[in-house]
């Protein structure tokens, strides 16, 4: 076992602190890394200020982060998929049972027990619950650990662990490719990735967005067209016409006009979660066959999948990269949204 | 033209009474049709009561009925498939613009231009509106006009035509078969076609239902298991199992404790339609990655295959038979659910 620095909060309200963490000594199956960047999610907001009590209590102190990018400094006896020195990669996700069905299908992230990166409970014992990615290294069980492509740039790249994953995913299920008109809605940090790879995969790109301010932002991430959201005409202008939407919005918002969207067994995918019901009209769905689905991050060989396709496709996250002492101005500047599209901690300021 | 008697109601709160309606000359292309038997669809209820103001409001008077067995006095022209003396059905709708891709895709149904047995408006001309099967015949072209294989109850085939079809699209769609394990929520005109049809199609099925009264009913339609949805212990036992699903309920109802039902990747499909929209926990969509989704009746040609489906299997609606005249007190018992499962009209009492 082995001191790391980081930062955490004390609880639900208080600030980001620097202090030291256990990490645990590697196993014959763990990676030791040095964390270099990792990108602030805004699920690393919710957790820590306990938002999502309802399905997952927060435990305090709390250290999250899960769009890790390090270097190995280390890797036990059994490690055989990455050696010291590698630049890799941890997402949301650092253990699963290995033997259930869900792990066999490589669904590590549906097993029941999945391990989270950042306040779960910490099966090894080092801590009462998982300390995630706000520090300066980790120790990580191999199967979790990805291989990050050259040639990419580093803190850009840390968002492609969950933000990246999370909209990959369901554009890639949901067969978009050449032909296919696909919506994006919300242009943040979810949604700016949901461009870039909709647009890679080669698909008719329309981003849906209430902010006129977008507009030219979104199109340069790689959107065909923009559609103002709260402008009727444009809205009715492409009803029934779309074979997916992405659905990166996290607030309440309307999913009816979204749903009016698609044509006939098009299909909406949640990415981002409201914490309030969504009331959906059971006509919206039933003319036209509409579907309307979830999807959580993905499995880790579907998020190496998605790196190698970063990596060929040139796709990083629009980041801002802070120091790990401006977390607390972050946080009130994630709260309005006010990121274009990620920050993204570069942890050499952890350092001294 | 010629005159046709039929029963209608003068508004919306008006009783069904006897009248003579015009029924169209036989085009080149239409089958006339003696009446047998026409089910009573909830959705005659909603439509005549007007319920359904705000999507398509009621032109009075109407004559409702879209689960029609007849036989054939005659054939224009054209017509290839259909001879006088065949038994033959028709569904929900007499017409479409069939040169749409939603035609071509043999997906009438969802075409803009469809016309609905009953309440749409008349391209012939020759009424307002449409007129359904409270009627002792009726013409329609020859495409909207189903065959009906040997050996099957008249009376208990009527509503395969509207229930059989709403319940067989959706089921067949999802490739529900061996091995699926498929519930039914609801036990009405929709759910015991479902059951029926998703037993035939060899799945293990599972009826969600609030009465204990129908549990043994269930059995006997050929459900293998019976869950009551309001013991929460019985539900906890199922959590996360489902392949399918098929709610076939129209009242409101909570879709999160269906959706929990389901396995990952799973699906539920909304064919009953409540008038309030649906809360929708987002959470119960993204973790487990599940879709809810719609699905309206079926094409002409999955009509005719469910038909050939029920046919080979021996299936047909369960029906309590009655007279025209009985309509009236029909419609309130429909509004109790008091039937086992569906009214149809024997059109022999509408004669003399």
């Amino acid at each position: 076992m082995h001191q790391a620095k980081a930062y955490s909060v004390a609880s639900a309200t208080a600030p980001f602190e620097p202090t030291s963490i256990p990490r645990r000594a590697a196993t014959a199956r763990d990676v030791q890394i040095e964390i270099l960047f990792c990108g602030v999610c805004h699920s690393d907001l919710h957790t820590v200020r306990d938002e999502w009590a309802e399905f997952m209590p927060t435990v305090y102190p709390c250290i999250p982060g899960h769009e890790i990018i390090g270097r190995v400094t280390g890797v036990g006896s059994d490690v055989k998929d990455h050696k010291e020195g590698d630049i890799v990669g941890v997402g949301c996700l650092v253990g699963s049972d290995g033997d259930c069905p869900k792990c066999k299908a490589d669904l590590e992230q549906l097993c029941a027990n999945q391990v989270m990166t950042y306040n779960a409970p910490d099966a090894h014992g080092t801590a009462p619950v998982t300390y995630g990615g706000y520090s300066d290294s980790i120790v990580v069980d191999e199967h979790f650990v990805l291989k990050i492509p050259d040639g990419l740039d580093l803190a850009g790249t840390a968002p492609l662990l969950c933000a990246g994953i999370t909209t990959y995913s369901p554009l890639k299920r949901a067969g978009v490719g050449k032909g296919s008109k696909v919506g994006i809605v919300g242009l943040g940090g979810l949604g700016h990735m949901g461009v870039k790879i909709a647009a890679a995969m080669g698909a008719h790109v329309v981003v849906f967005t209430t902010s006129p301010s977008k507009v030219e932002d979104a199109k340069r991430l790689g959107a065909h067209e923009v559609v103002l959201s709260t402008d009727p005409a444009q809205m009715e202008k492409h009803l029934d016409t779309f074979d997916f939407i992405l659905d990166c919005v996290s607030a309440n918002h309307d999913m009816n006009q979204y749903l009016a969207q698609l044509r006939h067994d098009g299909e909406i995918t949640l990415v981002g979660a409201p914490d309030k019901p969504l009331p959906i009209a059971a006509f919206g769905l039933i003319f036209g066959r509409k579907k309307l689905s979830g999807s959580l991050i993905g499995g880790i060989a579907e998020t190496q999948e998605m790196l190698e396709f970063c990596g060929q496709h040139g796709i990083t996250s629009d980041v801002e990269v802070i120091k790990i002492q401006d977390l607390n101005e972050a946080y009130e500047r994630l709260v309005k949204s006010d990121v274009k599209y990620r920050f993204c901690i570069d942890m050499s300021s952890l350092k001294g």
